[in-house]
């Protein structure tokens, strides 16, 4: 059963005595857990609109429906589900079988004014499934959505429905020898169409990073029709259809079904970390690795907070995570070779073996790491993600100014410091993308204002050094004022305009990227 | 000295008896090659406008300008200009130094309804920088933009202007030791504006197959203000802006600067060819070797025909040339391993060798190849290519089909069979790339609407087999037809509003994209 407040499951939920002990770790938090609310005791606001009965089937208005989607996943979603603040949740609950249902719920919205949200597996963390205007509102589940329709074993291809989540993806694909092999931390609980919509970042730390890498062709139903590309490998015809949907957040339509690239599943593997006396080092010896023709599937950079925390050093040093695979050759002397290139920036290579364990515990702690935050967030302390990438000529730069403005900011807000931890979960030829981890103490009643003045400190430090607003968590509704800064203004008048001609009524996903 | 008429300088030129040598080949020609002719004698049509004195000293009415920019480089553009066909040359070409100066050329331009079609190499096959409408136009020719402003070589990455043709570029480049080895059959000719408003395709067989993989940001300077998107290795922030103008076509602006990656020079290069019984077999090892995880730098498979056309077979085997660099790391294992691939699937590899016969033959016709062209349309054969992409699943199918299909319509408007050779030019996990030669008898003054008609057929039959229209010669205005029939309708609205937003006049190369 899906946590209604929280991440992924009830039972894998941090228990009020793990709350308590992992608060220890933490000076100045109180001493009980928020106490988990029952979504019947919500006395949510009644639905401001019904469907008409041709669609009732489809819809629920059930308090746990209802709460349920209300906000995604964010800290602050989870704070403010724990404090039961829940003013404005859905109107109604739609779960669709079809595209033609979509179509007619989506064609009843547009009458009727009411704004559609594309709900995939919900684990939106920048306020992207949560609606925040005057209108009444629909939260478009696609979940039932969830079928590989086709599989070409030739092309290594499939055409997979939207609401597909990852490991219901993965058991349709097993029994072909095939794999997606995107893993975002959210693999459990998020959908083909979410990945598509927000641009995910994946499995791969370096050459496939993005959902966008895997897209051969989309079907978007748009309130004006439906947009279905032409599925070929590659296309040289005009501006790419595909890539202009890709991170268009549900504000053109939804993304009902996509053919993607597949691959055969991995079967040689090698992985090894490699610890660096300081992060720069750890830098350097990244950027001649994915600078040298390597594409390790695994590489990324622990500062020495991150180490620490997730077990993989406990002296100090940053640790390098380098990992190869491949469904066809050895990969022993890529690796080889990678280790080599951070032996020559510094770097002391761990002991060899399949499945070192620095490799191992940072694996643990990363599946883990969500619910560890749910039960720090019921303990009131603050505990947030936000991630960017920038070039390399000023990565460095990057990682020591965003962390000493985010510590100004927390030493502000909470009156202590806090842990500002980094790791760099993609690298590319031309730059890294950095991924930073906040953990402070928070003041119960105040922790989302807290969290959001912290967070808009991090924003600033963001642009100030001209990286990216976000990498791979997309925009939603939390970065648009920042994104808007960083967005050139012709396209966001090109968006808005096409906007208006695929979404004349307005009522899709109004709020995110700004519009 | 460029060429007025045709491909290149005029010193390249393939002279009157070279012409006739080659016409022998295909029996049926006339007996002498069409005279050249010299602008000053075409008696082109008065300019119909006149730039204000400010904007003058950077414009030409000159007989040869006005020629020169009147058809890019496709057959039917040097059949034309062979014939005197020049009904519409552009009333004014202007030579803008800088931003300052193209944006001012533009605002006149739309202040006084005069069409803009920007022109880089000027080496389209697509009609992309012939305007065919009412209006007088202006054609912008970028040239004079060419240098590498920034080079930051710790991320690899430049920042260059868009008039910078392929060998300019190089040669800024390789005092750093760097290369963009963006090497399209028109290198020498063609802009880095122009590959980037045509997503071009280059050098790289696999992986990194169009520029559009290079391109970290782009200044587009539209009539509503200039479009500079964020420099960054990667973002997952709304849809990408720089992928909305990559393939614009100059519909929504002139590109005036990229950011683009860069790499080290190789210094470890391995090559070597494999011959198949059949293209079918052919087509099977190439997928088995790019769904290896293998990257070769080269992957190209010459058909019967292709391979007989460049000396790299006689005995009607197919040949696909394989290639592997680096800057880095020996590439032999690399290069072994995909030719056991190939060898696993009925290939024969050639004698191993650096630089083999077959790939230096086939690299010496690739760059000869625009100049033969050329003195076989003076004999009035008929000598042009169109290509493609397709998934694995139909490519052999599509490959019989096309030659089919191509074959009849040559004999129906020829009266005589014609020679039709396909070489995959590019080769994705999910498909390949083909590209089409077609060399037949054309009838002196009857050669344009002979190959419209062959050019038609082909097609309709790439339409008919759902390959795309252009994998990477763009659209323009010769495919513009059937372009429309396979861009899905919601993005055209949606590209249709963008572009009336930034493009409010209507004056930015209209025409092509169908717009």
């Amino acid at each position: 059963m899906r946590s209604w407040w929280g991440w992924g499951t009830v039972d894998q939920a941090i228990n009020d005595a793990e709350c308590v002990r992992l608060a220890g770790q933490l000076p100045g938090l109180p001493d009980t857990p928020l106490p988990v609310p029952d979504p019947a005791d919500l006395n949510l606001p009644a639905p401001r609109t019904h469907p008409p009965a041709s669609l009732a089937p489809l819809c629920s208005i059930t308090a746990a429906d209802r709460a349920s989607h209300a906000y995604g996943k964010a800290y602050r979603d989870v704070v403010r589900a724990l404090h039961r603040q829940l003013p404005n949740p859905p109107d109604v609950v739609a779960y669709p079988r079809d595209e033609r249902d979509t179509e007619a719920l989506i064609d009843w919205a547009a009458d009727t004014g009411v704004a559609v949200v594309p709900y995939g597996g919900g684990s939106s963390v920048v306020g992207g499934v949560e609606y925040r205007g005057e209108r009444p509102w629909l939260s478009l589940d696609l979940s039932a959505m969830d079928q590989v329709l086709d599989v070409d074993t030739t092309s290594r291809a499939i055409r997979v429905q939207a609401g597909t989540l990852g490991p219901a993806l993965e058991d349709q694909l097993r029994p072909h020898g095939l794999t997606m092999r995107h893993f975002p931390q959210s693999f459990e609980f998020s959908s083909v169409g979410g990945w598509l919509a927000t641009r995910a970042g994946g499995h791969y730390a370096t050459l496939h990073t993005h959902i966008d890498d895997f897209v051969e062709s989309l079907r978007v139903l748009t309130p004006s029709g439906v947009s279905e590309s032409l599925r070929v490998p590659a296309s040289g015809a005009g501006p790419s259809p595909d890539r202009f949907f890709l991170g268009s957040e549900g504000i053109l339509g939804v993304i009902t079904e996509a053919w993607l690239r597949v691959r055969d599943r991995p079967v040689h593997k090698a992985s090894r970390s490699v610890s660096f006396p300081s992060f720069a080092d750890g830098l350097t010896a990244m950027r001649a690795i994915v600078q040298s023709g390597l594409y390790p599937a695994n590489c990324r950079l622990l500062d020495a907070g991150e180490a620490a925390l997730s077990g993989a050093s406990t002296d100090g040093s940053s640790v390098l995570v380098l990992g190869f695979e491949s469904a066809h050759y050895p990969v022993a002397s890529q690796l080889d070779a990678a280790v080599d290139l951070a032996r020559q920036h510094g770097g002391t290579p761990a002991e060899p073996s399949g499945e070192d364990s620095a490799v191992g515990s940072w694996r643990s702690a990363f599946l883990r790491m969500p619910y560890l935050r749910d039960g720090l967030a019921r303990m009131s302390a603050i505990v947030e993600t936000f991630e960017t990438a920038c070039t390399w000529d000023r990565a460095e730069e990057l990682y020591k100014s965003v962390r000493d403005d985010v510590d100004a900011a927390v030493r502000r807000v909470t009156g202590s410091p806090g842990m500002i931890n980094c790791r760099v979960t993609h690298a590319y030829p031309d730059g890294p993308a950095p991924y930073f981890t906040v953990i402070a103490a928070g003041r119960r009643g105040s922790e989302v204002a807290m969290w959001d003045e912290i967070k808009q400190a991090a924003n600033e430090s963001l642009l100030g050094n001209r990286a990216t607003i976000t990498h791979h968590h997309a925009v939603g509704r939390d970065h648009a004022p920042w994104y808007e800064k960083q967005r050139p203004d012709p396209f966001a008048a090109a968006l808005r305009h096409a906007k208006a001609a695929l979404d004349p009524a307005g009522v899709m996903n109004p709020g995110v990227l700004g519009m």
